[in-house]
């Protein structure tokens, strides 16, 4: 078992373009021997947002706090703590804080996204204060 | 995109011979038609108990709220809130409540698990109560 509480974890900037004040937490990866799924813990300051995009993965998402805005099917949801969403591959889909404190979820994807030549993988660490 | 409340999906009590107090909600599984992995989320009252066991897929756990010891490694692990965890397939695990609240995590396991057939697919629905 590899135990580790979430804030020890180094944050890194989501580098992907469009994005605005993400950081992200890699809790399990392949670097762990997590075989099949990889776990993240992303942090949306008020006021940030990832960008619109898609990708031919899934996700599955739970939201641990903070109120926003999930954009999937077409349109805007509401979301807040305690919510969980499936976003299918290829599916445009979005996370934005509408709220006054930071927007923080878990998100999981298939362990390849994470592996040498993954779409993540060349995501390096930044020196960037993810925390405000 | 498949949004839903976690309060809003039923509890199942655990099964499993020697679960204690343990409810179990699919948050994402086949029949929503996640490919890779199921997302489940558990509630363990005080005072219960998942049994010692073993099985040879893995886990990937994040703590939502609570107090409690994780068995893994061979010993007695004290979680908290916050807290990630990877079972490797095959490793002994247990998770103990040994608060006064609620013990809550996300446990994430791969979808065959759930699937029909699958080892967990026969747990059915059941009319206990476990939210005390």
């Amino acid at each position: 078992m590899i135990l580790r509480h979430s804030e020890s974890v180094t944050r890194q900037a989501m580098t992907m373009p469009g994005a605005k004040n993400v950081a992200m937490q890699l809790l399990c990866g392949p670097g762990d021997g997590c075989p099949n799924f990889a776990m993240r813990k992303f942090t949306v300051a008020p006021g940030g947002e990832t960008p619109k995009h898609q990708h031919d993965y899934e996700h599955e998402v739970y939201i641990l706090a903070g109120d926003g805005v999930a954009f999937g099917n077409g349109a805007e949801n509401a979301v807040h703590a305690g919510d969980s969403m499936y976003v299918p591959a290829n599916e445009l889909h979005q996370f934005r804080n509408t709220g006054a404190e930071p927007l923080v979820f878990i998100c999981l994807v298939p362990a390849f996204v994470h592996q040498a030549g993954g779409p993540a993988a060349a995501a390096p660490p930044q020196a960037v204060d993810c925390s405000k």
